[in-house]
């Protein structure tokens, strides 16, 4: 048929009159604008304030995206290209305005629109709440690999949850601790969500599976919940492709109890509606660490059979074989979390689909893909096997044949190797026996990937080691991750972005979907007009962030110092207390001082953002004691124009859009070999900040791509830790001893420079006694390094720039385009599907 | 400034050029649906249903009601006239789109509009849901109102609650019973509201209140929930007004408990939740019976707090001093359930805007004024004092200071008249004591009244008799209730609209709005050409009505028999009892006769139609006796085409506009002095179909209007009803006596014919013992009715259609645009405010 149809119903040519296009002329923007004011805000100009302009100008934005939103949906529905879904419990979007308009090239025209209705569009952008649907890292790079989907015009889905509060929002308390409040992004109206009430699957929990033979079996009873389906388009930037994000929410498949509500029992009546809907109700803030809650467990089968019951019912209506369900349909697990997907399509093919058992498994392996996020024991998700029957008996009894037919193969392979049977086993023995669920994702997948080289390497040789010798090597792979250059170069930093356009020559839409023209700028860094251009408009993103801070938290900052960013989840193994010893070290070194030789020093800000999880207690404690060394670095007339620190509350997307492109030098400096990637060190380092950090995840292909003379490296290697660690559990040796440098700033705290004491006892002792994460080791090298980052800023600032210009022109690499398109090639075998309009 | 206001912000040229007007054309309509096909909902004409294109048409009609709602808000903003409130605890909208394109004027354009789409106007208008955010005829009162105030051009707005469940839906068992289903009406999305995320207040439960001298007090701690306003446009017919419905729906205020959650305790985590969001989540479902429930009290204050605080913010825009706030403000309390806002509005005059009590007391009594509804003892709401010092301890307060204050008044007017003291105090003693709420809201309003000449005389001389004699009889006034002609003549019944159009030669814009000029169809009635036209739309009507029993029931009726409809709630004093055993006395003799006697009866259709409260024990009897009737007549070849039963399940406002224009004749038969009103008996006399009925509420003056040869009465008067039951009580006579044609029915009973008997034994005897609603009085002169209902119908059906056409022709003063002007000029004080566009 040509893609031509016949049309479906009515006057083709009525409708067709009144399909909308996206309008591009300023007068047509406020004429959409200003209808979404009168019309669906029923306001006016009288009583419209910033908030009501955002969602008309929100709305209007949303129409433009649905023009291509609906052509791309219903190309794909036509031509039936293979798709990929990539099945994430977390996606941290931030805010969507300023890069739907940055994607769909209209902001410029969408500016003098606001202009001319009496807003001022930046005002507006910074109106939206955002969408805080992760916890760090992870739900990031999924955002990230989405809008690299859309751009590189893949059919590439997300499917996750839709939360109805978002990770929490952080204050400070008075004595400094952290302080969680709610986050109910919902609670006014999202116009970045597209509502599917006719989209909806029942999921089942609890009830009973009674096995009828033939590896099939029956379940019944239990609960049932309703999934209704909420759209977010994902544009791509300069191209027609608007891809799919869809959330899953929960709804009572009943609902309210009018019996109960009769008999006067509210509490009861809603009982069901409660139960369904605190399912969709909060994103875990947990971060790096496994939950044993029933509530999550049932928040990941509920997203996966969801998604899955998507999936096919997408996937029948291309009335094909099932054997060709992965010639349609690619599925990559990011991390752990979905991996009850995969006894889940073992359930729907073999119980209700009557495929046999052996060729579901084998469809379910072709379809799979599973990227495994982290290394550290804690945050390997392990079910207990009681609370998986209670809640997915039918899914614990599938567990359970794929893991005995499984360990029949692993016997072949190697007869009467009990050790091996039992690492290997999906279920590990113990009180309770709990199901391994990264050796579930791994053999029910094509591919396991890592994240960076060098933590690929690690799943290969640690936790993963005995299923590469099962399954050969092949099927364990790098992709190392990558960052979207469209949010984190040309929407956060616009002047650098326009500038790099000028310089290499190359239009936006050419070099932003292919990084590696950034080579182009190589050659100026040897221009001085240009590094005088390049270097005003850092100190230009400087002071914006000064201005930030100023505003927002009352701290006075000066740009012309060092501006020194450390922005992460708080936690122990990334060692925001190694950064923050260091700043005490350096305080007691200027008080040491003498005014003469303070004149000489650096100036520095040290700034931190992060959130630690409600229930992480030390990493609650760090947060404390960094307010407190800030205030009271802050109230020491010695430091002033010295040494600032300065804590930003409630870290967030938006708010790294304003940190990141302020940034001298950024610190990422975990201990070697916990942080399996980071990619906020990418963001930095396109930004032109120089790293300070360890040799760990991507920090090493970074050095290896911008030369290792741009990046200051310190700290014990991966190889060492073990040993250090074998070490300081059997021969410990004092701090005192150790890192005399270190001791005094212990002894500091200890003393009660900070506050109590007794509070921060806890924190000390964790490096007095263990110290697990080696800050003791690399205390004296992580100084050096500072002192060299001191050195290199303050001796020669042109040849700093130069330093910035070239990570800038070598970090091509670490677009997520690049690494979206190994999966698309080497994962999913999707291919690119242009949309034509 | 003539109402030219400076263009508040922005380019006027531009927000000018786009603010839309009401597109008239088809083209600009199509558009306007089209539009909302692919962008608001984001779908496409292949993918499009009925409820689809029904949501697209509705959006486009809502587009259209904010333009003209918008410039009614400016312009009521701009004047400020004196206002109007109309406070209701229920709303009984129904179905809104047809209404709402019959209002605008645009139905024939956007009938031609979906057909060029593809879609049938009628079906799409048949996709709605009905806001079924009321019980009965109190509900549909207060809807009838609104739309009166609109035509009538009045600058008058409503106030009730958001309730996300509407009445339950009605099914019935297969036993016959009535099960209730809960009606989550909004779960699909809702077109007809908009949400004012901005527009909040905090209302406090519970806490402490503490005195502070000169009757001032502060009140604190407890539970705050939000109230936050949804707004429902209101369409005047053929005119540019547009009023505003303002529903409150609760919200937490703090909301989500973290802290909570984080423990693992999800139930506790959404506490707040659910103990704010319950506040709006049912509407009670109950009629004429008292609720002793505490969220009930709740809901009552909640509303009224939030109503009060928008009425007050408005008023303070004005600028006046409070002296002048009842010169800017009526208060209209439809029944007793908002009584609450009197000490609520004293409350904050005298606690928060520090006015001296007497003064706030007379601004108090100035603005508002209490309808009547009911003087059934049941019905008339009391709250027990511990209750309300529990939920509301200032305005238990509040009420205690009024009631001392006025029975000091009593008191110098009557002195030691302790048993008047007794009987006219706002408490009533007893255990617990009780807040008897008419008697506050009689003293707190300026004016009382009844909803119909017998009705407004019952509470004059029954349970407000005290207070006539305290007061004076001017205040203790009649406003007879009143439908409005656009739904219950236009909207429901088209063909007939249109014949009166054509024969009176007004146009419908003006008499629609001036019922009055029905009169004008008086002399067709001898018309035999005219005579056949009306009888055909009637004929007509009873065949869609077959249609719909048939398509929906399964039930084959035939339209030439007598539709025989009684609709309304289910109630022991509505005696829908009555009509049963008539059926069933009727069906005996009719299995008496000969078959040649039963070819000369009267065919009959029986239709009943209505919910009983679930609660309600023997209401529910007497709807699964209905039902078994229905079937055993059904099952019984004699009757076929002689006698048809049938129970419509699920009545609600849009079935009554189905049911209403096909009836010959319906029956309004409660015991004398119980019905208020009534006015689905104004509805069914509208449209043609003459009334069986007691001496009882509006039945009365009806009568008067259409001549009593018109109307078919029966039954004791309300004078004999005290005495009738004190012989019932103390001088009992058997039924057999008194009655044997009854007692004929009720053995039949009881010798189950109609299923097992000991089911409906409680049900006979409450008729055999007691007889509180004197069926047995009135049995034999309700047959006798009946017969003359059937000879008149039979023996010369041209002088029936002459009956009917009179009957029209005399309706005039049963529109509510009459009651709502004498409410409007005698009571509020308000102007006819015209609306310029």
């Amino acid at each position: 048929k040509d893609g031509k149809e016949i049309w479906p119903r009515g006057d083709e040519k009525t409708w067709k009159a009144g399909i909308r296009g996206i309008p591009t002329s300023v007068s047509d923007i406020t004429n959409a604008i200003v209808y979404h004011v009168q019309s669906t805000l029923a306001r006016q100009a009288y009583n419209l304030d910033n908030m009501g302009a955002y969602q008309a100008v929100a709305l209007s934005v949303r129409d433009d995206l649905i023009v291509k939103w609906n052509e791309t949906q219903m190309q794909y529905t036509r031509k039936q290209p293979k798709r990929a879904y990539y099945l994430s419990l977390e996606f941290l979007m931030g805010r969507t305005l300023d890069n739907a308009l940055l994607n769909l090239g209209l902001k410029q025209q969408y500016k003098t629109a606001t202009h001319k209705l009496g807003f001022n569009l930046e005002d507006l952008i910074d109106s939206e709440r955002d969408a805080a649907l992760g916890n760090g890292g992870l739900g990031r790079l999924a955002a990230c690999y989405l809008d690299s989907g859309a751009t590189m015009e893949l059919p590439l889905w997300g499917y996750g949850l839709r939360y109805h509060y978002g990770l929490f929002s952080q204050h400070i308390a008075p004595d400094g601790s952290q302080l969680e409040a709610p986050d109910p992004w919902l609670d006014t109206d999202n116009p970045w969500e597209i509502p599917r009430q006719d989209v909806t699957y029942d999921v089942r929990f609890y009830g009973h599976a009674e096995r009828i033979g033939n590896g099939k079996a029956v379940w019944t009873g239990g609960q049932e919940v309703l999934a209704v389906a909420y759209d977010v388009p994902i544009p791509g930037y300069s191209t027609n492709t608007v891809n799919n994000l869809r959330l899953w929410d929960a709804k009572p498949k009943r609902g309210f109890d009018l019996n109960s509500f009769n008999a006067g029992d509210y509490d009861r009546s809603i009982q069901e509606n409660s139960s369904a809907e605190t399912l969709t109700r909060v994103l875990y803030p947990n971060d790096n660490h496994m939950l044993g809650k029933e509530l999550r467990l049932k928040q990941q089968a509920f997203w996966c059979a969801a998604s899955l019951s998507d999936i096919i019912r997408r996937f029948k209506q291309v009335e094909k074989p099932w054997a060709e369900f992965s010639d349609y349909v690619s599925i990559q697990l990011n991390d752990t979390h979905p991996t009850i997907a995969i006894p889940e399509l073992m359930r729907i093919l073999v119980d209700e689909e009557d495929v046999p058992w052996a060729d579901a498994w084998d469809i379910t392996t072709k379809t799979f893909f599973y990227t495994n996020h982290t290394v550290l024991p804690e945050a390997l998700e392990k079910w207990a096997v009681p609370l998986i029957e209670h809640v997915l008996p039918r899914h614990l009894q599938i567990i359970y044949d794929i893991n005995m037919s499984f360990l029949q193969a692993v016997e072949r392979k190697w007869p009467n190797d009990r050790d091996r049977l039992a690492r290997m086993s999906l279920i590990q023995e113990g009180e309770p026996k709990q199901v391994r669920m990264a050796f579930l994702a791994t053999i029910g997948s094509t591919k396991v990937n890592g994240v960076a080289e060098l933590h690929s390497h690690l799943v290969r040789e640690t936790i993963l080691r005995d299923f590469v010798d099962f399954f050969g090597k092949s099927k364990f792979v790098n992709v190392t991750n990558g960052v979207t250059p469209r949010r984190w170069l040309d929407q956060c930093n616009p002047s650098l972005s326009n500038l790099i356009t000028d310089t290499i020559q190359k239009p936006k839409a050419v070099w932003l979907k292919d990084l590696t023209l950034l080579k182009g700028l190589e050659p100026f860094a040897e221009d001085p007009i240009f590094r005088k251009k390049w270097a005003l408009i850092k100190h230009n993103n400087k002071k914006h962030l000064a201005d930030y801070i100023k505003t927002h938290l009352g701290i006075t900052v000066n740009p012309a110092s060092l501006f020194d960013i450390m922005i992460k989840r708080i936690h122990e193994y990334k060692r925001q207390s190694l950064n923050l010893l260091g700043i005490i070290h350096r305080y007691l070194t200027i008080k040491a001082m003498t005014a003469a030789e303070r004149k000489k020093i650096n100036p520095r800000v040290v700034i931190f953002g992060g959130k630690a999880a409600p229930g992480y207690f030390m990493a609650k404690l760090i947060i404390r004691l960094i307010v407190n060394v800030a205030r009271a670095i802050d109230a020491d007339p010695d430091m002033k124009d010295i040494l600032t620190v300065v804590f930003v509350p409630d870290y967030s997307v938006s708010l790294a859009e304003i940190l990141i492109p302020a940034s001298d030098v950024s610190q990422h400096i975990s201990t070697a070999g916990t942080e399996a990637s980071g990619t906020s060190n990418m963001k930095f380092c396109l930004n032109g900040g120089l790293l300070l950090g360890t040799v760990d995840g991507a920090n090493i292909e970074i050095a290896e791509e911008v030369d290792s003379n741009n990046v200051f490296f310190f700290g014990h290697l991966t190889d060492a830790v073990e040993d250090l660690r074998h070490q300081h559990k059997y021969h410990p040796i004092a701090v005192d001893e150790r890192s005399p440098a270190l001791a005094a700033v212990l002894k500091e705290i200890e003393g009660g420079r900070f506050g109590d004491a007794s509070v921060y006892q806890p924190f000390v002792d964790t490096i007095r006694t263990g110290d697990y994460y080696l800050v003791t080791d690399d205390f004296d090298s992580y100084v050096e390094a500072n002192k060299m980052v001191d050195d290199a800023y303050v001796k020669d600032p042109e040849e700093w720039t130069k330093k910035t210009i070239l990570t800038v022109s070598r970090m091509g690499k670490f677009s997520s385009d690049r690494a979206i398109m190994t999966y698309a090639e080497e994962f999913w075998n999707i291919e690119q599907f242009p949309i034509k309009m």
